[in-house]
Protein backbone atom coordinates (compact mmCIF):
# COMPACT_ATOMS: atom_id res chain seq x y z
CA UNK A 1 0.00 0.00 0.00
CA UNK A 2 1.60 3.42 -0.77
CA UNK A 3 1.36 6.71 0.33
CA UNK A 4 -1.79 7.97 -1.09
CA UNK A 5 -3.58 4.69 -1.14
CA UNK A 6 -3.54 5.01 2.56
CA UNK A 7 -4.60 8.57 2.86
CA UNK A 8 -7.81 7.32 0.85
CA UNK A 9 -8.17 4.61 3.29
CA UNK A 10 -7.70 7.39 6.34
CA UNK A 11 -10.90 9.38 4.62
CA UNK A 12 -12.71 6.74 4.14
CA UNK A 13 -12.95 5.07 7.68
CA UNK A 14 -12.67 8.29 9.29
CA UNK A 15 -9.83 7.28 11.11
CA UNK A 16 -6.42 6.51 11.67
CA UNK A 17 -6.31 4.42 13.93
CA UNK A 18 -3.74 0.97 13.96
CA UNK A 19 -5.12 -1.73 16.32
CA UNK A 20 -2.40 -3.51 18.21
CA UNK A 21 -2.67 -7.24 18.22
CA UNK A 22 -0.43 -7.84 21.54
CA UNK A 23 -2.63 -10.84 21.76
CA UNK A 24 -0.92 -11.57 25.36
CA UNK A 25 -2.01 -15.65 25.72
CA UNK A 26 -2.15 -15.41 29.63
CA UNK A 27 -5.05 -12.47 28.55
CA UNK A 28 -7.37 -14.46 26.27
CA UNK A 29 -10.64 -14.42 27.31
CA UNK A 30 -10.95 -17.72 29.13
CA UNK A 31 -13.60 -19.51 26.66
CA UNK A 32 -11.06 -19.42 23.86
CA UNK A 33 -8.34 -21.37 25.45
CA UNK A 34 -9.91 -24.49 23.98
CA UNK A 35 -9.83 -23.48 20.49
CA UNK A 36 -7.17 -25.18 18.21
CA UNK A 37 -5.21 -21.59 17.75
CA UNK A 38 -6.97 -19.29 20.71
CA UNK A 39 -4.43 -16.26 19.85
CA UNK A 40 -5.92 -16.68 16.08
CA UNK A 41 -9.80 -17.16 17.36
CA UNK A 42 -9.39 -14.09 19.17
CA UNK A 43 -7.71 -12.53 16.79
CA UNK A 44 -9.91 -13.33 14.28
CA UNK A 45 -12.89 -12.20 16.37
CA UNK A 46 -10.94 -8.46 17.22
CA UNK A 47 -10.12 -8.13 13.15
CA UNK A 48 -14.04 -8.93 12.42
CA UNK A 49 -14.96 -6.57 15.12
CA UNK A 50 -12.66 -3.63 14.15
CA UNK A 51 -11.85 -3.87 10.54
CA UNK A 52 -14.48 -0.92 10.11
CA UNK A 53 -12.78 1.38 12.31
CA UNK A 54 -9.24 0.32 11.93
CA UNK A 55 -7.13 1.60 9.13
CA UNK A 56 -3.98 -0.73 10.33
CA UNK A 57 -3.50 -3.83 12.60
CA UNK A 58 0.00 -4.07 14.26
CA UNK A 59 1.00 -6.98 15.73
CA UNK A 60 3.88 -6.93 18.04
CA UNK A 61 6.13 -9.95 17.69
CA UNK A 62 7.12 -10.88 20.95
CA UNK A 63 3.23 -12.16 21.66
CA UNK A 64 4.02 -14.51 19.16
CA UNK A 65 7.15 -15.47 19.58
CA UNK A 66 6.95 -16.01 23.04
CA UNK A 67 4.49 -19.04 21.99
CA UNK A 68 6.82 -20.96 19.22
CA UNK A 69 5.87 -22.69 16.98
CA UNK A 70 2.25 -22.49 17.31
CA UNK A 71 2.50 -18.47 17.72
CA UNK A 72 4.18 -18.42 14.93
CA UNK A 73 1.26 -20.15 12.80
CA UNK A 74 -1.22 -18.03 14.58
CA UNK A 75 0.69 -14.83 13.02
CA UNK A 76 1.00 -16.05 9.31
CA UNK A 77 -2.98 -17.22 9.85
CA UNK A 78 -3.73 -13.28 11.10
CA UNK A 79 -2.08 -11.70 8.24
CA UNK A 80 -3.54 -14.49 5.74
CA UNK A 81 -7.17 -13.78 7.35
CA UNK A 82 -6.93 -10.02 6.98
CA UNK A 83 -5.64 -9.95 3.51
CA UNK A 84 -8.34 -12.87 2.57
CA UNK A 85 -11.54 -10.60 4.15
CA UNK A 86 -10.75 -7.41 4.05
CA UNK A 87 -9.17 -5.25 1.21
CA UNK A 88 -6.55 -1.83 1.82
CA UNK A 89 -5.79 -2.98 5.28
CA UNK A 90 -2.17 -1.80 6.39
CA UNK A 91 -0.30 -4.29 8.21
CA UNK A 92 2.73 -3.90 10.28
CA UNK A 93 4.85 -6.06 11.69
CA UNK A 94 6.28 -4.60 15.01
CA UNK A 95 9.05 -6.31 15.02
CA UNK A 96 12.00 -3.64 15.90
CA UNK A 97 14.50 -6.01 13.57
CA UNK A 98 17.46 -4.50 12.59
CA UNK A 99 21.16 -6.40 12.06
CA UNK A 100 24.05 -6.20 9.55
CA UNK A 101 23.32 -6.52 5.30
CA UNK A 102 22.82 -9.42 4.70
CA UNK A 103 20.80 -10.52 7.91
CA UNK A 104 18.22 -7.76 7.59
CA UNK A 105 17.58 -8.83 4.28
CA UNK A 106 16.45 -12.37 5.20
CA UNK A 107 14.03 -10.54 8.08
CA UNK A 108 12.63 -8.64 5.26
CA UNK A 109 12.18 -11.77 3.57
CA UNK A 110 10.08 -13.29 6.41
CA UNK A 111 8.10 -10.23 6.65
CA UNK A 112 7.64 -9.47 3.11
CA UNK A 113 7.47 -12.70 1.26
CA UNK A 114 7.03 -14.98 3.59
CA UNK A 115 4.03 -13.05 5.02
CA UNK A 116 2.82 -10.31 3.09
CA UNK A 117 3.00 -7.73 5.50
CA UNK A 118 2.88 -4.07 4.64
CA UNK A 119 5.80 -2.62 6.90
CA UNK A 120 8.27 -3.73 9.65
CA UNK A 121 9.37 -1.88 12.81
CA UNK A 122 13.16 -1.32 12.48
CA UNK A 123 15.24 -0.41 15.45
CA UNK A 124 18.32 2.21 13.80
CA UNK A 125 21.51 1.51 16.22
CA UNK A 126 22.93 -0.36 13.72
CA UNK A 127 22.47 2.36 10.87
CA UNK A 128 21.69 2.10 7.04
CA UNK A 129 22.99 -0.92 6.17
CA UNK A 130 20.69 -2.78 9.04
CA UNK A 131 17.59 -0.53 7.31
CA UNK A 132 17.82 -0.31 3.71
CA UNK A 133 17.15 -4.05 3.03
CA UNK A 134 13.45 -3.43 4.26
CA UNK A 135 13.33 -0.88 1.27
CA UNK A 136 14.32 -3.16 -2.02
CA UNK A 137 10.77 -4.48 -1.93
CA UNK A 138 7.93 -1.98 -3.60
CA UNK A 139 5.59 -0.68 -1.82
CA UNK A 140 6.53 -1.92 1.53
CA UNK A 141 7.61 0.44 4.28
CA UNK A 142 9.96 0.63 7.41
CA UNK A 143 9.03 2.15 10.32
CA UNK A 144 12.16 3.50 12.08
CA UNK A 145 11.89 4.09 15.97
CA UNK A 146 12.45 7.71 16.59
CA UNK A 147 11.14 8.33 20.40
CA UNK A 148 9.37 5.78 21.86
CA UNK A 149 6.78 5.59 24.50
CA UNK A 150 8.56 4.23 27.39
CA UNK A 151 10.52 5.43 30.32
CA UNK A 152 14.20 3.91 28.98
CA UNK A 153 13.59 6.24 26.21
CA UNK A 154 15.58 8.96 28.12
CA UNK A 155 18.56 7.05 28.55
CA UNK A 156 19.85 7.40 25.07
CA UNK A 157 17.39 9.10 22.49
CA UNK A 158 18.11 12.53 24.31
CA UNK A 159 21.90 12.17 23.77
CA UNK A 160 22.88 15.44 22.32
CA UNK A 161 25.47 16.30 20.00
CA UNK A 162 25.84 19.94 19.34
CA UNK A 163 22.45 21.49 19.46
CA UNK A 164 21.15 17.92 17.68
CA UNK A 165 19.32 15.05 19.98
CA UNK A 166 19.91 11.62 19.08
CA UNK A 167 16.21 10.80 18.08
CA UNK A 168 16.84 13.80 15.65
CA UNK A 169 19.60 13.03 14.16
CA UNK A 170 17.89 9.56 13.30
CA UNK A 171 15.24 11.39 11.68
CA UNK A 172 17.93 13.68 9.62
CA UNK A 173 20.58 10.61 8.88
CA UNK A 174 17.11 8.56 7.50
CA UNK A 175 15.55 10.43 5.18
CA UNK A 176 19.29 10.03 2.83
CA UNK A 177 18.00 6.19 3.36
CA UNK A 178 14.03 6.83 1.69
CA UNK A 179 11.48 9.52 1.62
CA UNK A 180 7.64 9.96 2.97
CA UNK A 181 6.25 7.30 0.43
CA UNK A 182 8.50 4.24 2.03
CA UNK A 183 9.64 5.42 5.53
CA UNK A 184 7.45 5.98 8.65
CA UNK A 185 8.61 6.51 12.35
CA UNK A 186 7.51 5.36 15.81
CA UNK A 187 6.96 8.40 17.95
CA UNK A 188 5.67 8.21 21.25
CA UNK A 189 2.20 9.98 22.51
CA UNK A 190 3.89 10.00 25.81
CA UNK A 191 6.12 13.01 24.10
CA UNK A 192 3.46 14.29 22.26
CA UNK A 193 5.15 18.19 23.18
CA UNK A 194 8.45 16.63 21.09
CA UNK A 195 5.92 16.48 17.85
CA UNK A 196 6.09 20.24 17.16
CA UNK A 197 10.01 20.07 16.82
CA UNK A 198 9.57 16.50 14.95
CA UNK A 199 7.28 18.22 12.54
CA UNK A 200 9.50 20.19 11.58
CA UNK A 201 12.16 17.59 10.54
CA UNK A 202 9.98 15.68 9.05
CA UNK A 203 7.06 17.71 8.41
CA UNK A 204 4.86 15.41 5.33
CA UNK A 205 6.18 11.56 7.03
CA UNK A 206 3.28 9.43 8.76
CA UNK A 207 4.30 8.60 12.42
CA UNK A 208 3.33 5.57 14.03
CA UNK A 209 2.39 6.68 17.58
CA UNK A 210 2.04 4.07 20.24
CA UNK A 211 1.06 5.08 23.69
CA UNK A 212 -2.65 6.51 23.79
CA UNK A 213 -4.74 4.71 26.03
CA UNK A 214 -2.98 1.90 28.22
CA UNK A 215 0.73 4.28 28.64
CA UNK A 216 -1.41 7.36 29.29
CA UNK A 217 -0.59 9.56 26.07
CA UNK A 218 -3.47 11.75 24.75
CA UNK A 219 -5.04 11.25 21.11
CA UNK A 220 -6.31 15.10 21.44
CA UNK A 221 -2.42 16.53 21.69
CA UNK A 222 -0.92 14.08 19.47
CA UNK A 223 -3.13 15.54 16.93
CA UNK A 224 -2.45 18.92 17.98
CA UNK A 225 1.31 18.27 17.80
CA UNK A 226 1.46 16.32 15.09
CA UNK A 227 -1.47 16.12 12.29
CA UNK A 228 -0.44 17.18 9.16
CA UNK A 229 -2.53 17.90 5.35
CA UNK A 230 -2.43 13.85 4.66
CA UNK A 231 -3.05 13.00 8.85
CA UNK A 232 0.03 11.60 8.57
CA UNK A 233 -0.72 9.89 11.89
CA UNK A 234 -1.42 6.11 12.54
CA UNK A 235 -2.26 5.90 16.01
CA UNK A 236 -2.05 2.70 17.78
CA UNK A 237 -3.98 1.23 20.52
CA UNK A 238 -3.36 -2.04 21.76
CA UNK A 239 -4.76 -3.20 25.31
CA UNK A 240 -7.54 -0.30 25.31
CA UNK A 241 -8.92 -2.26 22.54
CA UNK A 242 -8.69 -6.00 22.60
CA UNK A 243 -8.61 -6.64 26.20
CA UNK A 244 -11.07 -3.73 27.42
CA UNK A 245 -13.17 -7.11 28.58
CA UNK A 246 -12.04 -10.66 28.14
CA UNK A 247 -16.02 -12.17 28.64
CA UNK A 248 -17.31 -14.12 25.37
CA UNK A 249 -18.43 -10.29 25.13
CA UNK A 250 -15.03 -9.87 24.41
CA UNK A 251 -15.84 -8.49 20.76
CA UNK A 252 -18.69 -6.68 21.01
CA UNK A 253 -16.81 -4.71 23.79
CA UNK A 254 -13.36 -4.32 21.67
CA UNK A 255 -15.95 -2.77 18.79
CA UNK A 256 -17.49 -0.13 20.99
CA UNK A 257 -13.99 0.95 21.97
CA UNK A 258 -12.56 0.77 18.55
CA UNK A 259 -16.36 3.38 17.38
CA UNK A 260 -15.13 5.40 20.29
CA UNK A 261 -11.82 6.18 18.91
CA UNK A 262 -12.83 6.37 15.69
CA UNK A 263 -15.37 9.05 16.65
CA UNK A 264 -12.64 10.95 18.15
CA UNK A 265 -10.71 10.65 15.51
CA UNK A 266 -13.25 11.89 12.99
CA UNK A 267 -13.82 14.76 14.80
CA UNK A 268 -10.13 15.74 14.65
CA UNK A 269 -9.96 15.20 10.81
CA UNK A 270 -13.03 17.24 10.75
CA UNK A 271 -11.49 19.93 13.02
CA UNK A 272 -8.04 20.26 10.37
CA UNK A 273 -10.42 19.98 7.40
CA UNK A 274 -9.00 16.34 5.85
CA UNK A 275 -12.84 15.13 5.09
CA UNK B 1 26.06 -20.44 33.01
CA UNK B 2 27.92 -18.33 35.15
CA UNK B 3 30.82 -16.25 34.43
CA UNK B 4 33.14 -18.57 36.21
CA UNK B 5 31.54 -21.29 34.41
CA UNK B 6 32.55 -19.87 31.04
CA UNK B 7 36.05 -18.93 31.99
CA UNK B 8 36.86 -23.02 33.49
CA UNK B 9 35.26 -23.76 29.38
CA UNK B 10 37.80 -21.39 27.55
CA UNK B 11 40.30 -22.73 29.70
CA UNK B 12 39.75 -26.00 29.22
CA UNK B 13 38.86 -26.28 25.18
CA UNK B 14 41.57 -23.81 25.19
CA UNK B 15 39.31 -21.94 22.86
CA UNK B 16 36.86 -18.33 23.09
CA UNK B 17 35.31 -19.76 19.81
CA UNK B 18 31.52 -18.95 19.37
CA UNK B 19 30.60 -20.89 16.18
CA UNK B 20 27.71 -18.50 14.15
CA UNK B 21 25.29 -20.93 13.32
CA UNK B 22 24.19 -18.86 10.41
CA UNK B 23 22.48 -21.06 8.23
CA UNK B 24 21.28 -19.42 5.23
CA UNK B 25 19.18 -22.30 3.52
CA UNK B 26 20.30 -21.19 0.48
CA UNK B 27 23.99 -22.21 0.70
CA UNK B 28 23.36 -25.59 2.81
CA UNK B 29 25.10 -28.04 0.86
CA UNK B 30 22.57 -29.48 -2.02
CA UNK B 31 22.47 -32.99 -0.81
CA UNK B 32 21.13 -31.80 2.81
CA UNK B 33 17.64 -30.88 0.87
CA UNK B 34 16.23 -33.46 0.30
CA UNK B 35 16.43 -34.36 4.47
CA UNK B 36 13.30 -33.82 6.41
CA UNK B 37 14.92 -30.13 8.22
CA UNK B 38 17.83 -29.89 6.27
CA UNK B 39 18.56 -26.97 8.56
CA UNK B 40 18.65 -28.43 11.80
CA UNK B 41 20.98 -31.42 9.89
CA UNK B 42 23.63 -28.80 9.10
CA UNK B 43 23.74 -27.70 12.53
CA UNK B 44 23.86 -30.31 14.06
CA UNK B 45 26.53 -32.15 11.86
CA UNK B 46 28.35 -28.50 12.29
CA UNK B 47 28.34 -29.11 15.95
CA UNK B 48 29.15 -32.50 16.05
CA UNK B 49 32.32 -31.53 13.90
CA UNK B 50 33.27 -28.12 15.76
CA UNK B 51 32.26 -29.08 19.43
CA UNK B 52 35.34 -29.77 20.81
CA UNK B 53 36.61 -26.62 19.96
CA UNK B 54 33.90 -23.65 20.28
CA UNK B 55 32.68 -22.89 23.54
CA UNK B 56 29.66 -21.24 22.30
CA UNK B 57 27.38 -21.56 19.57
CA UNK B 58 24.96 -18.44 18.01
CA UNK B 59 22.58 -18.89 15.59
CA UNK B 60 21.14 -15.56 14.00
CA UNK B 61 17.51 -15.93 14.49
CA UNK B 62 17.19 -13.74 11.09
CA UNK B 63 18.54 -17.30 9.41
CA UNK B 64 15.30 -19.56 10.78
CA UNK B 65 12.64 -16.63 10.89
CA UNK B 66 13.25 -16.18 7.38
CA UNK B 67 11.84 -20.15 6.87
CA UNK B 68 8.53 -19.42 8.75
CA UNK B 69 7.46 -22.41 10.86
CA UNK B 70 9.79 -24.63 9.72
CA UNK B 71 12.77 -22.34 10.54
CA UNK B 72 11.66 -21.88 14.18
CA UNK B 73 11.60 -25.65 14.45
CA UNK B 74 15.23 -26.50 13.54
CA UNK B 75 16.11 -23.43 15.77
CA UNK B 76 14.50 -25.23 18.91
CA UNK B 77 15.71 -28.91 17.68
CA UNK B 78 19.20 -27.16 17.33
CA UNK B 79 18.85 -26.06 20.87
CA UNK B 80 17.56 -28.67 22.26
CA UNK B 81 20.32 -30.81 20.34
CA UNK B 82 23.57 -29.08 21.59
CA UNK B 83 21.99 -29.34 25.84
CA UNK B 84 21.01 -33.14 25.07
CA UNK B 85 24.66 -33.76 23.61
CA UNK B 86 27.43 -31.56 24.58
CA UNK B 87 27.07 -30.14 28.45
CA UNK B 88 28.68 -26.51 29.38
CA UNK B 89 28.01 -24.68 25.92
CA UNK B 90 27.03 -21.45 26.58
CA UNK B 91 24.26 -20.55 23.26
CA UNK B 92 23.73 -17.53 22.32
CA UNK B 93 20.11 -16.46 20.66
CA UNK B 94 21.59 -13.82 18.42
CA UNK B 95 18.04 -12.14 18.20
CA UNK B 96 18.75 -7.97 18.73
CA UNK B 97 15.44 -7.78 20.37
CA UNK B 98 14.25 -4.86 22.53
CA UNK B 99 11.02 -3.38 23.43
CA UNK B 100 8.89 -1.96 26.28
CA UNK B 101 9.17 -3.52 29.38
CA UNK B 102 6.13 -5.95 29.13
CA UNK B 103 7.00 -7.14 25.51
CA UNK B 104 10.85 -7.51 26.19
CA UNK B 105 9.21 -9.71 29.15
CA UNK B 106 7.60 -11.92 26.07
CA UNK B 107 11.33 -12.39 24.08
CA UNK B 108 13.06 -13.45 27.61
CA UNK B 109 10.59 -15.41 27.86
CA UNK B 110 10.70 -17.13 24.25
CA UNK B 111 14.22 -17.49 24.37
CA UNK B 112 14.91 -18.21 28.21
CA UNK B 113 11.88 -20.48 29.44
CA UNK B 114 10.78 -21.79 25.91
CA UNK B 115 13.92 -22.58 24.55
CA UNK B 116 17.22 -23.02 26.51
CA UNK B 117 19.33 -19.87 25.57
CA UNK B 118 22.29 -18.51 27.95
CA UNK B 119 22.40 -15.39 26.40
CA UNK B 120 20.26 -12.94 24.16
CA UNK B 121 21.79 -10.28 21.99
CA UNK B 122 19.52 -6.52 22.94
CA UNK B 123 19.48 -3.32 20.97
CA UNK B 124 20.25 -0.90 23.18
CA UNK B 125 18.07 2.09 21.53
CA UNK B 126 15.07 2.38 23.72
CA UNK B 127 17.16 1.97 27.15
CA UNK B 128 16.77 0.19 29.93
CA UNK B 129 13.11 -1.26 30.37
CA UNK B 130 13.42 -2.70 27.01
CA UNK B 131 16.72 -4.76 28.72
CA UNK B 132 16.26 -5.31 32.14
CA UNK B 133 13.14 -8.04 31.36
CA UNK B 134 15.91 -10.17 30.32
CA UNK B 135 17.78 -9.82 33.52
CA UNK B 136 15.28 -11.41 35.71
CA UNK B 137 16.34 -14.82 35.24
CA UNK B 138 19.21 -16.93 37.22
CA UNK B 139 22.46 -17.09 34.96
CA UNK B 140 21.52 -15.71 32.03
CA UNK B 141 22.57 -13.12 29.64
CA UNK B 142 22.25 -9.91 28.01
CA UNK B 143 24.53 -8.96 25.33
CA UNK B 144 23.97 -5.75 24.25
CA UNK B 145 25.04 -3.66 21.11
CA UNK B 146 27.44 -1.57 21.55
CA UNK B 147 29.89 -0.89 17.96
CA UNK B 148 28.89 -3.58 15.81
CA UNK B 149 31.00 -4.59 13.21
CA UNK B 150 28.70 -3.12 10.19
CA UNK B 151 29.32 0.08 8.02
CA UNK B 152 26.08 1.65 9.18
CA UNK B 153 27.51 1.95 13.18
CA UNK B 154 29.10 5.08 11.93
CA UNK B 155 25.68 6.78 11.53
CA UNK B 156 25.14 7.04 14.74
CA UNK B 157 27.08 4.89 17.17
CA UNK B 158 29.62 7.88 17.14
CA UNK B 159 27.20 10.34 18.04
CA UNK B 160 29.46 12.24 20.76
CA UNK B 161 27.96 14.40 23.88
CA UNK B 162 30.71 16.40 25.32
CA UNK B 163 33.73 14.01 24.71
CA UNK B 164 31.49 10.60 25.09
CA UNK B 165 30.69 8.76 22.29
CA UNK B 166 26.98 6.74 22.10
CA UNK B 167 28.39 3.69 22.07
CA UNK B 168 30.58 4.68 25.40
CA UNK B 169 27.15 6.01 26.89
CA UNK B 170 25.82 2.75 26.28
CA UNK B 171 28.83 1.02 27.99
CA UNK B 172 28.57 3.27 31.05
CA UNK B 173 25.05 3.68 31.35
CA UNK B 174 24.00 -0.05 30.76
CA UNK B 175 26.79 -0.89 33.78
CA UNK B 176 23.48 -0.08 36.51
CA UNK B 177 21.58 -2.35 35.25
CA UNK B 178 23.71 -5.12 35.70
CA UNK B 179 27.26 -6.28 36.56
CA UNK B 180 29.58 -8.75 34.68
CA UNK B 181 27.92 -11.69 35.92
CA UNK B 182 25.20 -10.72 33.84
CA UNK B 183 26.20 -8.36 31.11
CA UNK B 184 28.85 -8.61 27.74
CA UNK B 185 28.86 -6.29 24.92
CA UNK B 186 29.14 -6.92 21.68
CA UNK B 187 32.43 -5.04 19.66
CA UNK B 188 33.04 -5.47 16.47
CA UNK B 189 36.69 -7.15 15.38
CA UNK B 190 36.29 -4.46 12.65
CA UNK B 191 36.73 -1.53 15.11
CA UNK B 192 39.30 -3.39 16.87
CA UNK B 193 41.43 0.04 17.51
CA UNK B 194 38.49 0.74 19.51
CA UNK B 195 39.20 -2.01 21.66
CA UNK B 196 41.19 -0.27 24.35
CA UNK B 197 38.94 2.97 25.03
CA UNK B 198 36.22 0.24 25.33
CA UNK B 199 38.70 -2.05 28.06
CA UNK B 200 39.01 1.34 29.73
CA UNK B 201 35.23 1.95 30.45
CA UNK B 202 34.48 -2.02 30.99
CA UNK B 203 38.01 -3.85 31.83
CA UNK B 204 36.20 -7.17 33.51
CA UNK B 205 33.09 -7.72 30.78
CA UNK B 206 33.16 -10.51 28.39
CA UNK B 207 32.62 -9.28 24.75
CA UNK B 208 31.28 -11.21 22.16
CA UNK B 209 33.50 -9.90 19.04
CA UNK B 210 31.68 -10.75 15.57
CA UNK B 211 33.61 -9.60 12.46
CA UNK B 212 36.37 -11.70 12.03
CA UNK B 213 36.70 -13.48 8.82
CA UNK B 214 33.83 -13.11 6.01
CA UNK B 215 33.71 -9.20 7.55
CA UNK B 216 37.67 -8.73 7.82
CA UNK B 217 38.89 -8.29 11.76
CA UNK B 218 41.82 -9.31 12.94
CA UNK B 219 42.11 -12.43 15.64
CA UNK B 220 45.67 -10.69 16.75
CA UNK B 221 44.40 -7.56 17.03
CA UNK B 222 41.25 -8.04 19.01
CA UNK B 223 42.92 -10.51 21.80
CA UNK B 224 45.84 -7.74 21.45
CA UNK B 225 43.57 -4.60 22.19
CA UNK B 226 40.43 -6.88 24.06
CA UNK B 227 41.89 -9.67 25.94
CA UNK B 228 41.56 -9.44 30.01
CA UNK B 229 43.32 -11.80 32.37
CA UNK B 230 39.70 -14.22 32.34
CA UNK B 231 40.29 -13.54 28.27
CA UNK B 232 36.88 -11.75 28.36
CA UNK B 233 36.53 -12.55 24.74
CA UNK B 234 34.02 -14.45 22.53
CA UNK B 235 35.16 -14.22 19.27
CA UNK B 236 32.60 -15.52 16.87
CA UNK B 237 33.55 -16.65 13.45
CA UNK B 238 30.36 -18.17 11.01
CA UNK B 239 30.57 -17.99 7.43
CA UNK B 240 34.19 -18.68 7.53
CA UNK B 241 33.59 -22.24 9.53
CA UNK B 242 30.63 -23.45 8.72
CA UNK B 243 30.00 -22.59 4.86
CA UNK B 244 33.98 -23.13 4.30
CA UNK B 245 33.04 -26.16 2.16
CA UNK B 246 29.66 -27.02 0.80
CA UNK B 247 30.09 -30.93 -0.63
CA UNK B 248 29.73 -33.57 1.33
CA UNK B 249 32.50 -33.35 3.35
CA UNK B 250 31.27 -29.95 4.66
CA UNK B 251 31.35 -30.96 8.26
CA UNK B 252 34.95 -32.38 7.82
CA UNK B 253 36.39 -28.96 6.59
CA UNK B 254 34.62 -27.24 9.22
CA UNK B 255 35.86 -29.22 11.75
CA UNK B 256 39.66 -27.90 9.83
CA UNK B 257 38.80 -24.41 9.37
CA UNK B 258 37.27 -24.42 13.75
CA UNK B 259 40.49 -26.23 14.95
CA UNK B 260 42.71 -23.75 13.05
CA UNK B 261 40.82 -20.71 15.01
CA UNK B 262 41.11 -22.76 18.18
CA UNK B 263 45.15 -23.21 17.71
CA UNK B 264 45.92 -19.71 17.20
CA UNK B 265 43.47 -18.81 20.38
CA UNK B 266 45.40 -21.40 22.22
CA UNK B 267 48.73 -20.08 21.07
CA UNK B 268 47.13 -16.29 22.25
CA UNK B 269 46.01 -17.39 25.72
CA UNK B 270 49.20 -18.85 26.38
CA UNK B 271 50.44 -15.48 25.34
CA UNK B 272 48.84 -13.90 27.86
CA UNK B 273 49.08 -16.39 30.60
CA UNK B 274 45.80 -17.54 30.84
CA UNK B 275 46.47 -21.36 30.11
Amino acid sequence: MNYEQLFEQIKLKKSFLCTGLDSDYEKLPKHLLLQESPVFEFNKQIIDATAEYSVAYKPNLAFYESLGVKGWQALEKTVDYIRGNYANIFIIADAKRGDIGNTSKLYAKAFFENMNFDAVTVAPYMGEDSVTPFLSYNSKWVILLALTSNKGADDFQYFKENDTLLFEKVLKKSQEWANKERMMYVVGATRAEMLQDIRRIIPEHFLLVPGVGAQGGSLQEVAKFGMNDKCGLLVNSSRAIIFADNTENFAIVAKQKAKEVQTEMEILLKQKGII
